[in-house]
């Protein structure tokens, strides 16, 4: 039996996992994969994203070696500094 | 409806709200608020945890200030790191 928080923790990386597989290096997310990532697993945060440099800055900051891959600890990095913006913003919501 | 992966991150904020909001600041883990979120939310790593040294070490990082509190961001950047931990294993189980 695992708790919610050892759940999500699974989850995170079963859902890398599910993009990163489907071609090339298993480990890795293409570009490609990574988009459809974004688009399916996260459509209310890409929806809300209507600053379209930001988005290609983060991608581009996320292919840190430059070759269109990200492995999982650059994606854990990401979804560590998305969840603390929504964080910033329901703190501030309850204020 | 949530995606998955957006019902995790959300699942990771609320857990972490659980145990802030119980006493001092509501937004920051005092020692022994991280203490019993860790004992009750990750029993599975606090059990495989038998390196006390790196126990008492990863908590004593995670309070960069010394104020004997964590922020959401220290955190997260906690669960990150174990997280990735956790792949890096399984990756490495299913080779």
């Amino acid at each position: 039996m695992m708790t919610d928080l050892e759940t999500s923790m699974a989850t995170i990386i079963a859902v890398f996992q599910k993009y990163s597989e489907r071609e090339g290096d298993k480990h890795k997310l293409k570009k490609g994969e990574l988009k459809d990532l974004l688009h399916d697993e996260l459509p209310d945060l890409m929806a809300s994203v209507n600053d379209q440099a930001a988005l290609d800055s983060l991608m581009e900051s996320l292919d840190t070696d430059g070759d269109a891959e990200c492995n999982f600890q650059e994606f854990m990095a990401f979804i560590a500094t998305v969840t603390v913006c929504c964080h910033e913003f329901f703190k501030d919501e309850h204020e």
